[in-house]
C-alpha cells in the first residue's frame, strides 16, 4: 500500500515593500501553495510572482482568502453575515484565478486564512458560506479545512471535494479538536515528535490526544509554515522524513 | 442598412453603506454595464448585486478597473509602472469574473475607469499594460477605449476586439481628441444637441469639432452616466431618440 | 430648577465622493457633534469641513473613533486586544484634534462609534482601553458612554468626566440595558413617545422598561441621528419639545 | 566656531506583522526621527512604540506624512489638489501628535515622505499646501525640506522655521538640485566620500557638483536611512566621522 499526503504552505503574504516568508525555498518542499489574495495580505504583484513560482516548481495552487484586515493580518475575529463571508470569498478566489489563468495554470483548491479558517472550523454558518462561495465559483475546486471541522462537513454537504488538514505543531484534544493555544500543552516544539505524529496520522489515521488516548484523525494535508526562523529547515526535515517513512508527498488532487 | 450602437454605463460604484447611482433604473436603457471592481469604488456585495441586476435585465457585463484610490474615486492621476498597471487590471478583472461566473453570466468587456482610462488614452505604456492584462486573462474580452486613443490602438495591436467610445456630453477638437474640461466649450449641456451629435457619429462616422470643421469619429459605444440629477432622464431620452433615428441599441459584441 | 440636556449627533461620515447625512441642517438642533475620524467613515476633507461647520454653528466637537472597517462602517464586531483599541483611539482623536486646532476650536469629548461603542458598553477591557486612550491624550476630554455601561464606569474610574447617553428610539430592559435590536419591542417608532421618554429621563431620571416597571436612567446626552428620512424633522421636533418642556439643550460641558 | 548638524532618519515604517528598518539601533545615532503616520506606512501600534523609543533615547520626534498609498509605500506620484494635500498633512500630524502627547513628549518637526516630499521640492503648490498645514496645526513646528527647494521657500514664507536637508548618498547638479536617480552618476556609493561631502557641506556650505564646480549648499540636517543592509553601519560611521571632524550631532531645534 502507498501512503500519500499533501504538504501545504501559506504563501504570497508579502505586501508592497514588505517582505514575508521564504516562499521560493519553501516551494521546494511543499506540494500545494495557499496564495494570499490581497485582503489579509498579498497584493497583485505578489500574487502574480507567487503563482509563477508555484507553476515553475510544479506546486498546486490554492486561493487563500481572509478577512479584509491588513492591519491585523486576518488574524482577528470579525463578525460577518453569511452573505458577507460568501462575497469576500468569491471576490478573492476570482482575483487569484485571474493570475493563475494569465500564467497558464489551474487553481486546485481554496484554504481560508487565519481567523476566517478558525471561525469556520467551529461555526456552521461561516463554514456553509465559504463552501457555497467556492462551489459557486467553480465546483471542481477542493476545499481545505481542519480535519473533523464544520468546514469539511459543509464542503462535503454541498458537493465539493474536501481535504482534511492536520497541524504538525499542535496537539489535539479527546474530541479531535485542536488544543487552544492558550493551554500550556498546545504546541509541539520538538520537530521529530511533530513529524512522527504526522506519519502516524497519515498511516494509521490516529493521533494521541492530550488526554492520553488516541483519536481518529484524517490527514489529507499537513500545514507547514513559510515564515519563522525554522520554517525552512522544518519543511526540509518533514519532507525527507515522510519519504523515509514511505509516505509520498503529492498534490492533494492525487489523494482525494 | 441597420445602424447599431452600444450604450454603456458605469455601475456598481456604491461602497458599504454608501449608495451611488441609480443602477437598477439605468439598466433599463443601457446595453452594457461597466461594474466597479473594488479599487476605486464597489465592494464584493455591490459587485454581486450589480452583476445579478445586469443579468436579469440582459445587459452585457464589463469589468471597470481603476486605480486603488477609494478616497479619490480613482479620478486622481497616479504614476504607476507598466507592471503595476498590468497587475491591478488582472486582479480586478478576476474579482469581477468570479461573481459573473457564480451568477451564471459571461464577462463581455473591460473598460478602465477615470484617471486610469484617461491616462491610458494618451499614454502608450499605460494602454499597452491594460491591453496585455485583458488579453492574458481572456483574449475573448472586448476592450473599450476612447475613440482614436492609444488604448484602442494597443488593444488592436495585441489582438483584442476593441470598442471605440464616444461621449455625448463632450466636444471634440480638430484632431479628434476631447476638448479639455478646463476649456469653456468642453461640455454640451443641451441634451437634444448631444443626442443629435451621437446619431451623426453613429450614422456618418463624423462629428463637428470646436474648430468648426468635421472630424472622423468611430462610435461603437456611447458613455451614459449613472448618477447626477438628470442621468436617468437623459438615458431614457437618448435611448428613445436613437430608436427614432433608426439606430438600434445593442450589446457591443453584436457590433464589432 | 433648570433642566439641561445635550443633543449629540454622529457627523462627518461622508467619504470621498460618497455623501452621508444632512450634517449642516442637523447642526441647527444638535449641541454636540461626534465627528468620524477616517477609520469607519470620514476622510480628512470631510473632517475639516465638519469641524468648520460645527464651529460656525457653535456646536461642541467630539472625536468619534471606530474600528478600522470602512467596508462595514464600523458596525461589525472585531476582536482586538486592549492595546490595539488604545492605539486606534489615540490615533483617531489625534487626527481630529489637528483639524480642531487648525480651525481654532477646542475638542470637547470622545464618543466611540458603532460596534466599538457597543462592545465597550458591555466589556470592561474594551471600556478601560478607550478610557485610558482618552485620558492619555487629554484628561480634560469628556467621555461619552451608554448610561450605566462599562464605558461610563471606566471613564469615571480613570478620572475623566463622563456623559451618560440615552437613546430616544430604543427601549430599555429591567437592568437598564438596551433591549437587543433583534427583539420585537426594541424600537420606539412614535416620535412623540420617544421624546416624552427623553423628557422624563432628563427631569425624573427614570424610564419605563419593557417589563413594565421603571428603572433609573441618567440622561446627560441624547443621541439623535443624522441620516435617515426623518432625521432632520425628528431633530427639529425633539429640540422644540425639550424647550417647551423646560429642558434646555446645551453643550455637555455645561452639564457635567 | 562650533559646527552642528542634525542626523534625521525615517522610522516607524513597519505595518502590522510586517517589520521594516532597524529603528531601535539607528536611534543610537540619529538626532531626529521622522515617524510614519499610517498613510504610506506605519500603524497606530508602531507609532506608539516608535515615539516611546525616540523619547527613551532623547531623539527629537517629527511627523512623516505621506500619500495615502500603502501599496506603493508613498513613493508613487499622485496628483492632488492643494486642499487635498493640506488635509492629509493636517490629519497625519494630528495622529502622530496624539501619541507624542500621550507619551509625554513634544513634536519637533514635520518631514514629508517619498513622492510627497519630492513633488513638493519642485512644485510650489504642493509646497505651499504642506507649509500651510504645518503652520495651521502648530506654528512652532519646524519644516524639513530639500535644501534650496520650494518646500523650504514655502515654509520660510509662511513663517515657519525650516531645516535644509542634504543627502549624503546623492550627487548634486550645478543649480543645487539632486541628480535624477536615472542618471549614472546620481549615487555616491563610497561611504567615506559621502561623509566627507557632508562634513564640507556643514563646515563650508558647499558641495562639488557633477559638473565639476562647487555650489552653495545649506546643510541643517542630513538624511540617513533606516533600512538596507548597510544602514546601521553607515549611521555609526557618519556619526563617528562627524564627531572627529568637529561637527556635533544635535537636534535641529538647537541649530535653527
Amino acid at each position: 500500500m502507498t501512503f500519500k499526503v499533501d504538504l501545504n504552505c501559506d504563501m504570497g503574504e508579502s505586501f508592497g515593500v514588505y517582505k514575508l516568508g521564504r516562499d521560493e525555498e519553501i516551494l521546494d518542499y511543499a506540494s500545494s501553495a495557499n496564495i494570499a489574495c490581497g485582503f489579509h495580505a498579498g497584493d497583485p504583484a505578489t500574487m502574480r510572482k507567487t503563482v509563477r513560482l508555484a507553476l515553475e516548481k510544479d506546486v498546486a495552487i490554492g486561493a487563500h482568502p481572509g478577512f479584509q484586515d491588513l492591519p491585523g493580518f486576518g488574524r482577528r475575529n470579525l463578525q460577518l453575515s453569511a452573505q458577507e463571508i460568501y462575497d469576500i470569498v468569491v471576490y478573492q478566489i476570482g482575483a487569484l484565478s485571474a493570475f493563475v489563468n494569465a500564467e497558464g495554470g489551474i487553481l486546485q483548491h481554496v484554504k481560508a486564512h487565519g481567523a476566517l479558517y478558525n471561525m469556520a472550523a467551529r461555526d456552521a454558518v461561516y463554514a456553509g458560506a465559504i463552501a457555497e462561495a467556492v462551489y459557486d465559483v467553480n465546483p471542481a475546486l477542493i476545499l481545505y479545512g481542519l480535519a473533523g471541522s464544520e468546514l469539511v462537513t459543509a464542503g462535503n454537504e454541498i458537493g465539493l471535494r474536501t481535504a482534511s488538514e492536520v497541524f504538525s505543531d499542535r496537539t489535539y484534544q479527546k474530541d479531535g479538536s485542536l488544543t487552544p493555544r492558550s493551554d500550556a500543552n498546545a504546541l509541539i516544539t520538538d520537530s521529530s515528535e511533530a513529524i512522527a505524529r504526522v506519519v502516524r496520522m497519515v498511516k494509521e489515521g490516529k493521533v494521541l490526544t492530550v488526554g492520553g488516548t488516541d483519536t481518529e484523525m484524517k490527514a489529507d494535508t499537513v500545514c507547514i509554515h513559510g515564515d519563522g526562523v525554522n520554517a525552512l529547515s522544518f519543511a526540509e526535515q518533514i519532507s525527507k522524513s515522510l519519504a523515509e517513512a514511505g509516505v509520498k508527498t503529492v498534490k492533494v488532487s492525487d489523494i482525494i
